[in-house]
């Protein structure tokens, strides 16, 4: 076999898997630590190579199996501890197999996003996970790239209509079903969704928003219809105003919720669906001089160290997001090592975990 | 020249060259956008290029050159939002000058951190930031392997003592005692200092407390060195029984910061010198039933959203962290580009930001 001779008297995996009377390809797979071998051939392979001597050299790996056992992580934005714990789990669950990670940031920009993932092709990466920038605007073209190089592609946190590829994400129309349910079950009627689509003007129907949310990013439209479930099974008429509209700016929501507070029949709850949302709403209630829970109560995205000590302590939305990344890599490098795509979304539950930045709405004659 | 004949038509640099009447260098400088050219050079070649219409291809560029236009950095724990900041940072000056980023995590793992460097090697980035867990300990076999490979090295943030090369980072021991001197104009005297350096004992005295920190990060001991300055300044005598040992965790910050709350002669205030010793440190003050700043101050690394719309608002020192990865950037590009290493500690200042989580001790009769 090309290139499987022993050079200097060491021992080729080739050598190893005569030895313990398995095939290369086991051999290979124990050997690199990708893959899938039964206990019992892998401690066959691992006894032979102790018994030969053998060494890996990560170079002769990856030129002889065309694996350089290094997947490339592209992140949207690195600066969102969301993604910076969907980047340890990736990180973890690579490791234990022996691949290393690149990660690139593209800041929620797509030109960044096809920039990145044309460095991982030229990095000679295994695999690629995305948490794409793409989703949902059809402009998949640097993917298909990929995946015409033979280099495979699992999305994480947003998936992709357009093409047909694993993705693993959360539940987060259910997520927020639960956490507007639960604002809703505490007497709550006017509750504001911060923040949603950007756009420079509300759409005025319930259709029009989820057009305009689904041209957006998965998550967030998937948060949207969460939201009007929950406001549906309680027959509460949707109402444009309560719905947060632009870019997803800290600035921003301090400002819309500034404005939904001062509505004539104001909110009395919000729904947040990211970090900047929440400082940016409390920063409003700050300035506002309403006091949460007792004036607004409050729900949000992604659960952290500061919510539970902040003054009341928040009620949040748990991400799985060390399962979330560990999930995604060990797709992706099953299908490194050889396995089929399943093509499937892979879908992991949030948790809500309770504080108590929730109670009933201030009586209406207070 | 070898590789520079024109292929189908297409100028080469050299061709620029010729036609602007400058070095094939300085042509490449400008057309590849790295490192130094005058205005007046940049001008003319920009010209040439046009006129000859000279079109820059990457993987040529990067094989005629010898440049892949690529950085690696390493970080010591993407999840820290610092280190987010940083790499923002370093991605904005690369990309302005047309490379890009490869990040690494290394999550304050030694063993991780020559992991990433071989695998940057191997990948063949122009250059490495690297902000080091190895510092301190004198590790750095992999830091000369990547000179030795003429891959020149940036510090960020972190300065190694046993090894001369450029480094950017803040004035942390000024910062420090910018802010416990804050606390002690307010009258403060009990301060407690969280967190230092993981050891299973605290050391009595000042001097092994300063020989144990020099051991560990650098940072970290530059923030001890500046919270003991500003005792001594105030004949303020140092008790061990103030300062935080352990590993940096939230959870060991809460019980320590819970026995500093607990001794008979209690702190006052707090000097938190990582976002989790905050967190840690306002779970402690929760528990103990104190109020902040009733009945103790504090002031923390590093200022974040959070920070703001805390009850109370938190006084807290902000790094430049986006300066500081672009500084990075741009002292490691500059020497891609050619330019000799200064070798230097490049020094940025941070800035206490005044909010609402200090004021005076309470009265010892109260």
């Amino acid at each position: 076999m090309p290139g499987e001779r022993s050079q200097a008297g060491r021992p080729t995996i080739s050598e190893v898997a005569a030895e313990a009377g398995v095939g290369r390809a086991t051999a290979a797979r124990t050997l690199g630590g990708y893959g899938y071998v039964s206990p019992e051939l892998r401690e066959r392979v691992l006894a032979a190579a102790e018994k030969l001597g053998y060494r890996a050299n990560a170079l002769a790996r990856s030129m002889s199996t065309g694996v350089s056992h290094t997947l490339g992580v592209i992140v949207a934005d690195i600066g969102n501890p969301f993604f910076a714990g969907v980047m340890r789990g990736i990180s973890d669950a690579s490791r234990a197999r022996g691949f290393d990670t690149l990660v690139l940031s593209t800041y929620e920009d797509l030109e960044e996003e096809v920039a990145a993932t044309n460095v991982l092709i030229d990095k000679r990466v295994d695999g690629v996970i995305l948490a794409s920038a793409a989703v949902g605007r059809g402009d998949v073209a640097h993917i298909r790239a990929a995946l015409d190089r033979g280099i495979p592609v699992v999305l994480v946190d947003r998936a992709v209509a357009s093409v047909d590829l694993d993705a693993v994400v959360i539940d987060n129309r259910d997520a927020a079903r639960r956490a507007v349910e639960t604002l809703i079950a505490s007497g709550h009627r006017r509750i504001g969704f911060v923040w949603g689509p950007p756009m420079a003007e509300p759409p005025a129907t319930r259709r029009a928003l989820l057009a305009a949310a689904s041209r957006n990013l998965w998550t967030d439209g998937e948060r949207l219809r969460g939201y009007l479930d929950a406001l549906d099974d309680a027959r509460i008429p949707f109402d444009p105003d309560l719905v947060m509209m632009g870019r997803k700016i800290e600035e921003r929501a301090t400002q819309e919720v500034a404005r939904m507070l001062a509505l004539p029949d104001r909110v009395t709850a919000l729904f947040c669906t990211e970090t900047e949302a929440v400082t940016g709403a409390l920063r409003a209630l700050r300035t506002s001089g309403l006091s949460c829970p007792r004036d607004i109560s409050l729900i949000g995205f992604d659960d952290s160290a500061w919510a539970a000590v902040m003054e009341p302590p928040l009620t949040m939305i748990e991400q799985p997001v060390h399962q979330l990344g560990a999930k995604a890599a060990e797709v992706l490098l099953d299908i490194v090592g050889g396995a089929e795509p399943r093509r499937e979304m892979h879908t992991l539950r949030s948790r809500l975990i309770t504080r108590s930045s929730v109670a009933p709405p201030p009586s209406p004659d207070a």
